[in-house]
C-alpha cells in the first residue's frame, strides 16, 4: 500500500462513529459525522498555495484530496461539529511510503500544520502532528475497501501523558456512492 | 517485540473503557472494566490440562497467563460482565513471532478455542479466532508501558461483513501494583 492507493481508497462518503476515551475521567463520548473525501487534481489553486506557504514546490505533491465533516457529539447536541480541510501529501523522495501531510488547518488548533506521515509494512497509515501544547497520533486502515479504522490519540507536548484515546469506524456510504 | 515480551507487558491489573460500534444500527455500547492478567508457571496444572485437550506438548508453551475481567456495560446496568480464562501461548517452531493462542473457553462461545496469532513488525499483537458462526480479529498494542489499545472486530463466518467494532483502551491500574 503506498500513498496514492491510501488515498485512492478513502476517495468517498464515510458514515464514521467515533469513540472517546478521556483518560483521566475515564469518560465516554461518542460522535456520528458524515466524511466526505474528494480528489483534487494538482493544478487546483488550493493545492498550489498550501505548498508554497509551506515552501515545497507543487510538482512534488501527489494524491490531493479535500476532507469535509459534519456530525454531532453526544456531549453537546445543540453543536454541530463541522470543517474542511484540503489536505496535500509530499513524499519524501529518498524513503519509501514516508513524507509530510500539508492541510490548510489543523484539528485542534487554529495554524496550518504539517504532519508526518509513513506507512507500514501491515498497511497501516500512521500520522503524527506536532502541535504547540500538544501531539496527535492517528493510525488508520483498511479493514475491507468499505469499512476504514482509525485510532487516534492526543498526548501532552511532552509526550508524557495520553490525554484522549479515540476510535473510528468509517463505512462507506453506499446509497450517495 | 516477541510474545514473552508482550505477555510479561501485560501482566497487572488494568482499568478498561471499552467502545463497541454494532455497525448496522450505528449504534454506542461503553464498558467500564477491570482486567487483572497474572502469570501462570508452565508446570500450572491448568496449563498441562489445556495443552493435552489440543494434543500438544505442554513443554511447547511459553508464558502462560490467567485473564479475569469484571465490568459493566451501559447497555445493561444490571448484568455485571465478569470471566476469567487460562490462556497458553505456543510458538510456531518455524515461524518467528507467530503460533496458536489456547484457551479454555473463547469469548463468543463457550466452547475450547484455539486462535491463531502473530506480531507485527510495527509491535502489534493480532490474534484470530475462527467460531462456528463468526471469526473475531483481535490487534492489541502498547501505546506507552501503562496503556495498552485493543481493536476486536466481529465479523460473520463467511467473511463478508464486519457486525461488530470494538476499542478499549486499558490503563494500567497504579494503585493496586
Amino acid at each position: 500500500m503506498d500513498i496514492t492507493q491510501f488515498v485512492e481508497g478513502s476517495i468517498g462518503q464515510w458514515r464514521s462513529q467515533r469513540s472517546a476515551h478521556h483518560m483521566v475521567f475515564a469518560h465516554f463520548e461518542a460522535v456520528r459525522s458524515e466524511i466526505d473525501i474528494v480528489a483534487l487534481t494538482p493544478d487546483n489553486l488550493a493545492v498550489i498555495e498550501l505548498c508554497q506557504s509551506y515552501d515545497i514546490d507543487p510538482s512534488q505533491a501527489v494524491a490531493p484530496f479535500h476532507m469535509s465533516w459534519e456530525g454531532e457529539s453526544d456531549w453537546d447536541e445543540k453543536e454541530v461539529l463541522k470543517g474542511s480541510t484540503v489536505l496535500v501529501p509530499i513524499p519524501d523522495p529518498n524513503i519509501p511510503n514516508k513524507g509530510l501531510l500539508l492541510r490548510d488547518r489543523g484539528y485542534a488548533e487554529t495554524m496550518p500544520a504539517a504532519a508526518h506521515y509513513h506507512i507500514t509494512e501491515d498497511g497501516v497509515f500512521v500520522l503524527i502532528t506536532e502541535y504547540d501544547r500538544a501531539a496527535a497520533e492517528e493510525r488508520i486502515w483498511f479493514v475491507n475497501p468499505n469499512l476504514r479504522f482509525r485510532v487516534a490519540t492526543i498526548k501532552t507536548s511532552d509526550g508524557t501523558g495520553v490525554v484522549t484515546a479515540s476510535f473510528s469506524s468509517e463505512l462507506r456510504n453506499m446509497s450517495k456512492a
